[in-house]
């Protein structure tokens, strides 16, 4: 009687504190706290092959194709930020998500919620950006929709898009596949887009020099894919960082990650910005970069491709994959020092995109 | 000199009357002001085979197969209503979309925008709510992506869903094929979605016996689809109701419909309340409705077909196509009048949906 008297009052008291859980910035970082929202309430729920796999996309057999799936809704503030707005960024975000599955995307889809009063001349804006980009990576803009709600209800504008492509046919690309060995690229400086949002977002006054990294990278990757079938994961490093994105892969591949900090390409005026808001440039947003982990013999040959796009001219390896210290990614610092590199818990930078 | 002044002055009040030009609740409706902004702002940047279809969702040539693609977001208000939530309307609402392009809807995925300090437990009952309704509808999840803004950026949630079908091989379905002689069918009472919507809005009390009518329909019509090839326009018609959909099919086609409002499936509370506010529920959302348009000789087989399914135990025909008033809708009205169903102009209902 007691004891069962004891687990319904444990019971209570779970279900009170659950019912004062409310969403916090951190849900949405992109780092653990997004994990576990993910874990905790998706995955039990909808837990299927392609969702289980956690990957920027869903790779899905249809037909006789293999078909990549991407979806990313976007929040960014401000709208319009240094190298680029809300538009080229959704374009460019899910066109990036559906290369990381080694697919070539195709189509997209637009979905817009307005808030009541917003300028059309900026909405224009906006969707001219999105033609642009579309147009540069060779996709089309197939089916859309607009709700609009009641000033206050929303900010300014959200841009959901979605994406497919057909994945090719030599390629196997998934986080879990990181190999022994292994070679960690990358095409260029990291931090680059958060950096130029909180600035704006911040006015400070040296906004107008760094730009944001945003563009498509599905040229430069599929170059890559021409070239050689030894890609094994394929991530752009978004929210979180290249830090969570590697944390992902290493906890998805069960290996280890050995960074090396001088390789990893860094613009000296992000660098102090970083260090003047007390930001760590490993955690911030990109939104052009993809990190390339390739077999350790065709790592050479992907450097030079990637090199010969203007995507990947500041390209460098910057780490390896290790069977040591596995589902852990630690960088070699610049003195020389060891440094455990964690998943980012909570919310860095909110709407970063 | 004094006409170029004369040019530069009005260019600039031109521009200046743009500048002000702000987004209205109107263009979120489904009605003309939504078509407006689309054959304003989108049309003329996107213009594309796919996009130019205004269909329902995109049919895409994707290496051997036909794929349907179509993407909606969710704003509705309040997120819980009788007979349903935000989260199983986004399923079904995406679900129903891909059907109507003649597809078998297999994947959709999820973006969710969260307003901090919205409660897990909600969202919960929300996410629950999509699972059950995937399962229902035979779909799977497969990919998503979740934005937290602040306290004040956003109402509670809103969900964008995306999905992808295979086309049937037997299938040409669009609103461009309505025919002479076509028969209209639907699959039972209008107008309920919207006015469950409404009285929980507005507190109204005799709301608990209004139930919206959300739910999946591609099995139903896969039914329909698997029994004959003459079905030549499958639309649900949601914002803007029956009317915004059947001046849509006239307008593509350039024919002309006929409707029979005796025969227009309506509940007699629905009919009361929509005249207590002044609606009419032709132009009320619907969530679970599919306008079916099919050869005079398939019609009775079809409606034969719809009536052995839950979703269509009240079908009836309502209507014709005719090659008389091309563009318009002409309701017989049932004191015997004839009466033009217009295009609705702006929102009746904002945020149905």
């Amino acid at each position: 009687m007691l004891i069962s008297n004891g687990d319904r009052i444990e019971g209570l008291i779970k279900d009170t504190m659950e019912q004062k859980e409310k969403i916090k910035l951190g849900h949405g970082s992109g780092g653990r706290m997004s994990q576990e929202l993910f874990e905790s309430l998706f995955q039990p729920l909808f837990s299927n092959e392609y969702l289980n796999e956690a990957h920027d996309g869903a790779i899905l057999k249809m037909g006789d194709n293999r078909i990549a799936f991407s979806t990313d809704s976007f929040v960014v503030k401000p709208l319009f930020f240094p190298g680029g707005n809300i538009g080229d960024l959704a374009v460019n975000g899910t066109v990036n998500d559906v290369t990381m599955c080694g697919a070539d995307p195709q189509f997209i889809s637009a979905g817009f919620i307005l808030e009541e009063g917003f300028p059309i001349v900026q909405l224009q804006q906006i969707v001219t950006s999105m033609q642009t980009a579309a147009e540069k990576a060779g996709v089309l803009l197939v089916t859309g929709d607009t709700k609009v709600v009641e000033r206050g209800s929303a900010d300014g504008v959200f841009i959901n898009t979605s994406g497919i492509g057909v994945v090719r046919r030599n390629v196997s690309i998934s986080p879990k596949n990181a190999r022994e060995g292994d070679v960690i690229l990358i095409n260029g400086r990291i931090a680059e887009h958060g950096i130029a949002v909180m600035t704006k977002r911040e006015g400070m006054e040296f906004e107008s020099s760094i730009l944001s990294d945003c563009m498509a990278l599905n040229k430069m990757v599929g170059a890559i894919l021409d070239e050689t079938d030894d890609v094994h994961v394929l991530r752009d490093p978004t929210r979180g960082g290249i830090a969570a994105t590697l944390n992902e892969i290493a906890q998805s591949s069960s290996k280890g990650i050995d960074l090396i900090e001088n390789k990893i390409p860094l613009d000296d005026q992000v660098k102090s910005v970083s260090s003047i808001l007390g930001l760590d440039p490993l955690y911030i947003a990109n939104e052009g970069k993809v990190l390339v982990i390739v077999a350790e013999k065709s790592a050479d040959k992907v450097l030079e491709t990637m090199k010969q796009f203007y995507e990947g001219r500041e390209s460098a390896i910057i780490g390896r994959i290790t069977n040591n210290h596995p589902g852990r990614v630690v960088m070699e610092t610049s003195i020389g020092t060891k440094r455990i590199v964690d998943m980012p818990s909570g919310e860095q930078l909110p709407r970063i995109c």
